[in-house]
C-alpha cells in the first residue's frame, strides 16, 4: 500500500468506530439473535454530516428505505443497527418498524428521528419485534471507550467468525485526521451499492464509518461512493448481491480540518486504506474459506474492463473449487477473463499466480508446477492478469469455494 | 410441451444424430482419453448445409476458429470430433492441427478440407497428437445403424456419466422431417453462443445436430442461432463460458422437404423438441448435480428481462445451494432476481416451487413447510418467478450445487 508511506497513514492498535474524535458507540442484547448483543448504537456527539450508498438490488429491505430517504437529511446524529432479523419482505408493518427504531433512538438522544439512520441484518420475512428494540436500548450505554470497537463489530454479526474493525489516522494541515469503523457480512456478498436510490434490499454487507474530518454533504457522498466501487463493491463471496447492503459514513468535523479540493486527496488515501482493509477482512471471513484470493487486472483498455476481468474471475465457480484444490489451473482464469465482456487480445493475455508466469502470449508457460502449487497453498494468494490491452487497473478480493462453503448454505433452513 | 401436440412431434426410440435421412456416423479410440472411443466422425453422404454457433469467450479453441471459417462454405460433408483434448491455447501448431484434423477426414471421404467441420474437447494447453487422431480415423468406421446414435454421443464425452442424444420426427407437407443429435457437457456450462466469429474456446458444450431438411444456408442459420439461445445459451451448471462450446446443423435436404416461410413454425417448434431435451440431459448430467431445475420466468417487461432473471437465478450459489439442501429459500430466489439487472416492481413477485406458492406482493406467504420441502425433494423441479411487469417469459434449466461439485472440481488437477 504505497499510499500508506506517501501521506503517512498509520493504522491505530485496536481502532473502529469510537476512534475519531466525537463518536460514542455501545451495544446491548435484545434476544434477536440466538445469543450476544444484538442491537448497535454509534453516535455523535455533535451533529454529523451523513453519506451513504445502499443496494441496487431491486428486492430493499424496509430499513434499507428508511435509512436512504434519512441519509438525505442535512444532519446525522446517530444510526442504530440490529442484527439476527433483516426486516425485510416484510411489508408495510416492515416500513413502521424501521421507522419506529428511529424514532426510539431519537427518543433516547434526544434528537429528531430523521436524525438517526438504521440497519438490519439477519433473517428475511419475518417482523421484526420492537419490544426486543425497545429492551435492548433501555439497557445499551455507549461511549468513547476503545473496547467499543469490538463489542459493536461482534454485536452486528450474522454468520460472520470474527468482528471485522479497524481505524486509521493521517495529519492533515497539521491536525490529526481519523477515519474507523466496522464491517460484517461473509456470505450473500457481491454487493453493487450506489447513491441515495429510495427502493429495496435482503441484508448482509453492513458497514459504518465515521470520521472526524469536516465535509461539505455532497462532496462527503461522492468520496464514499468512489471509494465504495473500488472497495466493498469489488469484495465478493458468492456474487449475490444482498437485500440490505448499505455502507453509511459519517463526518462531525471534531478533527477541525475542513477537506477541500488542497487536501482531499490525502483524506480520500486514508478512506481508502480503511475501506480496503474493511473489504478485505470481509473475503477473509467469506463463508466456508481457506484463502483470501487478491485479483490484479493490469493493462486494460478501461477501468470498466479492468473490472469486468477481476470480478469475473473472482465470482467463477470453476476458478473458486480450483484455489481450493491449490490447482494452478490457468486455463479457468483465461476463460473466465474471455467471458467477462471485456475487450482485449487473447495473445496478449499473461496470467501470473503469485511470482509464478503461468500463461503468456495465448498459452501455457513453461512454469514448475510445484512452485506454483506452493503459491496457492499460502492462506493469501494473488492473480494478477494483465490484458494488453491499455493502462488501467482493477483490484477485486475474493476466497476460495470450499465444501463448508456448500454445507454451510445447503444446511441453513429457511 | 404444446408444440408436441400441436405438431405432432414424434420421439424416436434411441434416436441420433443418424436418425435424419443420409446420415452416417463412426467412432474409434485414439488413446486421446483414457479409455474408449475419442474420435466420432459424422457424415453426410450428399453434400449439406452447415449452420454453426461458437462461443463468444475472447479465448476460443484452435477448432472453434477453423471450423468457424469452414463453416462458411457453400457446401459441408463432415464433422470430425476429438474427446479429451481440447485443442485450446496451443498457439499456431493448435491452428495447424486442426486444419491437419480436417485434412485427414476430408481425404478419407474424398471431399474438400472446407467441407469438413472440426471440434474438440477436453484438457487444454497440451498439444493434440495427429498421429492419435491419424489411427484412429484408419480404424474408424461410420454407417447409417441406428447403435452409431449412442456410440458417437460416447465418443465425445469427458466428464460426463452418460451420453446425450435423442432424434424426433414430424410430418411437414406430407413427408416425414427428422432432427436429431448428442450433445456433450457437465462442468464449465454457461454457453453463449453465437454467429460465426473467426476468433477463439475451452471446449465444453458440444452438440452436433443433422436434419434431412432442406434449407437455404442463411435460413438454417438463422433457425439455429434463434433455437440456440433458448436452449443450449439458457442451460448453465457454473455460468463459466468455455472456450470451445460449438453448435453445428448439418441439413441435407434427403427428405425432400424444403423450408420454407409457410411451413417454418413447424420445423422450428421440432428443432426446439430436440435441441430442449439434449439441454436439459446437459443439466441434468451436471456435476455433481442431484436434480434437474427448470425456471420459469414469467409476465417480464421484455424477453431480455425475463431472461436476465432466470439466469441470474440458475447460476446463484445461494439457490443452488439452498435447493441441494432442500431448504425453500424464497429469499435467496427474490434476491437473485432483484439483482439481475431486470426492471420490475418488488411488491409484485411471485415465486412458486412446484405447485407451492412462496412468495407473493413482496412477502412470503404462508406456505406450508414440508409441502415445499416435498417438492424440493424430487429429481426434478420446477420454480416459476412473475415479475408482475409484463407479457414475456423465458425459460433456464440448471443443478443444485453440491459436496460433489466442489470435489469434482478442486480435484481436478493441472
Amino acid at each position: 500500500m504505497s499510499m500508506q508511506l506517501d501521506f503517512n497513514i498509520q493504522f491505530l492498535p485496536d481502532g473502529g468506530v469510537v476512534s475519531a474524535k466525537g463518536f460514542l458507540a455501545g451495544s446491548a442484547r435484545g434476544e434477536i439473535k440466538t445469543h450476544g448483543d444484538d442491537v448497535a448504537l454509534i453516535v455523535s456527539e455533535n451533529p454529523a454530516i451523513a453519506a451513504a450508498v445502499f443496494t441496487r438490488n431491486l428486492v430493499k429491505a424496509a430499513p434499507v428505505l428508511v435509512c436512504a430517504e434519512h441519509a438525505q437529511s442535512t444532519q446525522a446524529r446517530a444510526i442504530i443497527i440490529n442484527a439476527g432479523n433483516a426486516n425485510c419482505c416484510t411489508g408495510e408493518q416492515g416500513i413502521r418498524d424501521a421507522r419506529k427504531m428511529c424514532e426510539l433512538a431519537a427518543t433516547r438522544l434526544n434528537c429528531d428521528d430523521r436524525e438517526v439512520l438504521v440497519c438490519s441484518t439477519g433473517i428475511i420475512g419475518h417482523a421484526l419485534s420492537m419490544n426486543k428494540i425497545e429492551s435492548a436500548l433501555s439497557q445499551l450505554e455507549y461511549s468513547d471507550d476503545a473496547a467499543q470497537n469490538e463489542k459493536v463489530a461482534r454485536a452486528v454479526m450474522t454468520t460472520d467468525t470474527r468482528p471485522k474493525f479497524c481505524a486509521a489516522s493521517t495529519s492533515i494541515d497539521g491536525k490529526t485526521v481519523t477515519v474507523g469503523g466496522f464491517i460484517k457480512g461473509v456470505g450473500m456478498i457481491g454487493p453493487d451499492m450506489g447513491a441515495l436510490i429510495p427502493s429495496t434490499p435482503h441484508a448482509t454487507l453492513l458497514c459504518v464509518l465515521t470520521t472526524d474530518a469536516q465535509f461539505e454533504k455532497q462532496a462527503l457522498q461522492s468520496e464514499l461512493e468512489n471509494i465504495v466501487e473500488r472497495t466493498f463493491n469489488s469484495v465478493t463471496v458468492d456474487g449475490d448481491t444482498s437485500t440490505n447492503d448499505t455502507a453509511i459514513l459519517l463526518a462531525n468535523g471534531a478533527s477541525g480540518v475542513l477537506i477541500n479540493s488542497e487536501n482531499s486527496a490525502q483524506f480520500r488515501a486514508l478512506l481508502e486504506n480503511v475501506c480496503t482493509h474493511l473489504a478485505r477482512e470481509v473475503a477473509r471471513d467469506g463463508e466456508g474459506a481457506t484463502k483470501i484470493i487478491t485479483i490484479k487486472v493490469l493493462r486494460a483498455r478501461d477501468e470498466s474492463d479492468a473490472k469486468k476481468v477481476a470480478m469475473t474471475i473472482a465470482n467463477s465457480p470453476l476458478v473458486k473449487t480450483a484455489l481450493f484444490g491449490n490447482d494452478p489451473n490457468w486455463g479457468r482464469i483465461a476463460a473466465a477473463a474471455g467471458r467477462s465482456g471485456a475487450n482485449f487480445d487473447a495473445q496478449n493475455l499473461q496470467i501470473k499466480l503469485g511470482d509464478v508466469e503461468v500463461f503468456k502470449n495465448g498459452e501455457p508457460t513453461d512454469f514448475d508446477l510445484t512452485q506454483a502449487e506452493a503459491v496457492l497453498k499460502n492462506e493469501e494468494v494473488e492473480i494478477e492478469v494483465s490484458l494488453g490491452a491499455g493502462g488501467n487497473v482493477w483490484t477485486a478480493w475474493t476466497c476460495d469455494f470450499s465444501y463448508d462453503y456448500v454445507k454451510i448454505n445447503a444446511e441453513y433452513h429457511t
